[in-house]
C-alpha cells in the first residue's frame, strides 16, 4: 500500500498527497516507509516559512505570495502547521477558507496540520510533509505557523528562507527582535502598512538589525506590505528569491539544510526511545516493575531511565 | 556540591532551593543526581495545575488560593511555567509582580520558569522543580500554565488536581469542552464572574458535563468566582480538598501518579537519546558521514536514525 501511495505521489496525485501527510502526520512505521520510499525525489523545493503573532495578517499574506508564485507558474504548496492546537483549531480553519481563490488552480495545494497529541509530533511530521510535497513536485512550499512560541519558531526553522511578519505597533514582537530572539528571519515584512506607525516600526526594525551580529553576508530587508491590497508582495516575493539566490550562491542552503537533518535526526531518535518505551510498557514486566518501584520511591525516574534505555533497543 | 545543594533544599533552605530549581532548568547530569538525591524525600506535597487562557485572571486567582492555603497554615509554591516563551515573558513577570502580596511570607514560594529552548525540556523541568519543592516540605504545589496549547495541557497533567479557568463568554474554550478535549480538568472556574453572562457560562459548561463521559466516580464541580474580590474562592479551595480526599480514599492518585511517572519517563528517554546524538555528532565522525549522506540522499533520515540508535547507547 504505501509503494503504491508512494508512487502516486511522486506523480503528482493529489488525493495521494493527501493521504500521505496523513500518514506521516499519524507517524510511526508506515512514514518511515512513505518518507524512506520518496526520499530520493526530495530536495529540489524552496522552502518558506512563515511565521508570526495572531492577527499581523499572515494567512492574506500567503495568499499574496501564491499569487506572486504563480505568476512565475510554480507550483504552490502551502501547509498551515498549528502546534498548539486543538483550542486555535478554529484559526486554521479561517485560513483555509481565505484561501479558497486558489483551490481551483491545480498547482496550488493548500494543507492544514495540527498536533494529534503526541509530543514532539508536529515538528517531525512537518518534516515528512514537506518531503512530500517536495517529492511530489511542488516548487515552493510554504509552511505558515499560527502563533509565535517555541514550537512554532522551531517549525520556521525547517524552512530555507523565513519570513517574520509584524504589524505596525505590536512592541512585545519589536522588542524581542531587538533582545535578539528574532535572529532567525531572513526577510522582515510589517504587514497591514496602511496602519500608523507602519514606517516607525518598519525604521525601528532596521535600527535593531544594524546593531545586530549575523553569521553570513545576508542582511534580512525589511519591506511594510498591506497585504489585503497586493501592496509591497512583489517586492516580499523578489527579497525571497533574492535570498533563495543568496543560499545557493553562498553554499549556505547545504549548511541550512545539515543543521536541519541535525535537528529532525535528533527527534526521530527521541521519537523512537518514546515509542520504545511504550511497547515496553505495555509487554514487559520488567518494566512495569520499574514504575512501580518510582511509585515507591526505591528508585528515581533518571536513574530507572539510564538503566532501561540499554534494553528499549537492545532487541531491535 | 549537588550532594549538599540536596541537603540545603531538604533542610527547607529557599536559596538552596532556587538554585536547585536553577539546576534542574539546565537538565542533564547535575539535573538527574540532585533528583536522585532528593527522590525519597518527595511524594507528599499536593500538586494543582491551574490552566486557561490568557486574560481569565490566572494569577489572581492563584494569588487567592494561596491566601486560602495560608489561613490553614499549609506552606505553598507557585511554580509559572511558560512553555512558549520567549515572547510571552512579560506576562509572568506580571504575574510576579502581582503575586508580591506573599514575597514576605516565608512560607510562600514563588518561581517563575521559562523553555530554556530545547523541546520537551519545560516538561521534564517541571516535574523534577516540583520534585524539589516537595522535597523542601512544601504542602500545596500549584503549576500556573500560561496559555491553553498542547504543552501547556501536558504540564497541568502533571498536577494531582487541574483546576480549568475560564471566564465569561469565553465560547472558543466552552466549545473545546463540549467537543470533550477538556476533560481533564478536576476543578472547573468560570472567573470574572461579575461580568455578564457568567452563569451563562457556567450553566453551558454544567450541562456539557453532563454529557460528558467520566472513568470515575468524580464529577468536576463549576464554580463561579471573583478572584479580584476573593468570592467563590473558599469553594473553590474547597473543591480542590475534596478532589484530594477523592483520589486519595479511591486510590486513584495511585493510579494517576503512575500514569504521570510513565509520561516523566517517556520524555527522559527522548531527552537521552536527543543528548546521546548530540553528544555522538560532536565526537563520533560515522555520525557525521551519516548526517552527509542524507545531505546526499543516499538514505532518509528515519532509516539513518534506526541505524545510529544501538551505537547511541551502546558505550552508556
Amino acid at each position: 500500500m504505501i509503494d503504491v501511495l508512494s508512487q502516486q505521489v511522486i506523480a503528482g496525485d493529489r488525493r495521494a498527497l493527501a493521504r500521505a501527510i496523513t500518514v506521516v502526520e499519524d507517524g510511526g512505521k508506515e512514514a518511515a516507509q512513505l518518507v524512506s520510499s520518496v526520499f530520493s525525489r526530495s530536495g529540489r523545493a524552496h522552502v518558506i516559512g512563515v511565521t508570526g503573532s495572531p492577527g499581523v495578517g499572515k494567512s492574506t499574506l500567503v495568499d499574496a505570495l501564491i499569487t506572486e508564485a504563480r505568476k512565475q507558474d510554480l507550483k504552490v504548496a502551502v501547509l498551515a502547521v498549528d502546534p498548539s492546537s486543538p483550542f486555535t483549531g478554529g484559526a486554521i480553519l479561517g485560513d483555509r477558507i481565505r484561501m479558497q481563490g486558489h483551490t481551483l488552480d491545480r498547482k496550488v495545494f493548500i494543507r492544514s496540520m495540527a498536533n494529534r497529541g503526541h509530543q514532539g509530533g508536529v515538528s517531525l511530521a512537518t518534516y515528512d510533509a514537506v518531503r512530500m510535497l517536495d517529492a511530489s513536485g511542488f516548487d515552493v512550499i510554504i509552511i505558515e505557523t499560527v502563533g509565535v512560541g517555541q514550537s512554532e519558531l522551531a517549525i520556521a526553522q525547517t524552512a530555507d528562507t523565513t519570513i517574520l511578519v509584524l504589524m505596525p505597533g505590536s512592541g512585545d514582537d519589536i522588542q524581542a527582535i531587538k533582545s535578539g530572539i528574532m535572529e532567525i528571519g531572513d526577510v522582515f515584512v510589517v504587514n497591514k502598512g496602511d496602519l500608523p506607525g507602519a514606517n516607525k516600526s518598519a525604521s525601528e526594525i532596521v535600527a535593531s538589525l544594524e546593531l545586530a551580529h549575523f553569521e553570513t553576508a545576508w542582511r534580512p530587508p525589511v519591506i511594510v506590505s498591506i497585504a489585503e491590497t497586493g501592496q509591497g508582495i512583489d517586492e516580499l516575493w523578489q527579497s525571497v528569491c533574492d535570498h533563495k539566490a543568496f543560499l545557493e550562491a553562498s553554499g549556505l542552503l547545504e549548511t541550512r539544510r545539515s543543521k536541519r537533518i541535525q535537528a529532525e535526526l535528533s527527534e526521530i531518535v527521541a521519537d523512537m526511545a518514546r515509542r520504545n518505551l511504550k511497547d515496553s510498557l505495555a509487554n514487559s514486566t520488567d518494566v512495569q516493575d520499574v514504575i512501580t518501584q518510582i511509585i515507591n520511591r526505591e528508585i528515581d525516574p533518571h536513574t530507572a531511565a539510564s538503566h532501561l534505555i540499554p534494553s528499549l533497543f537492545a532487541s531491535r
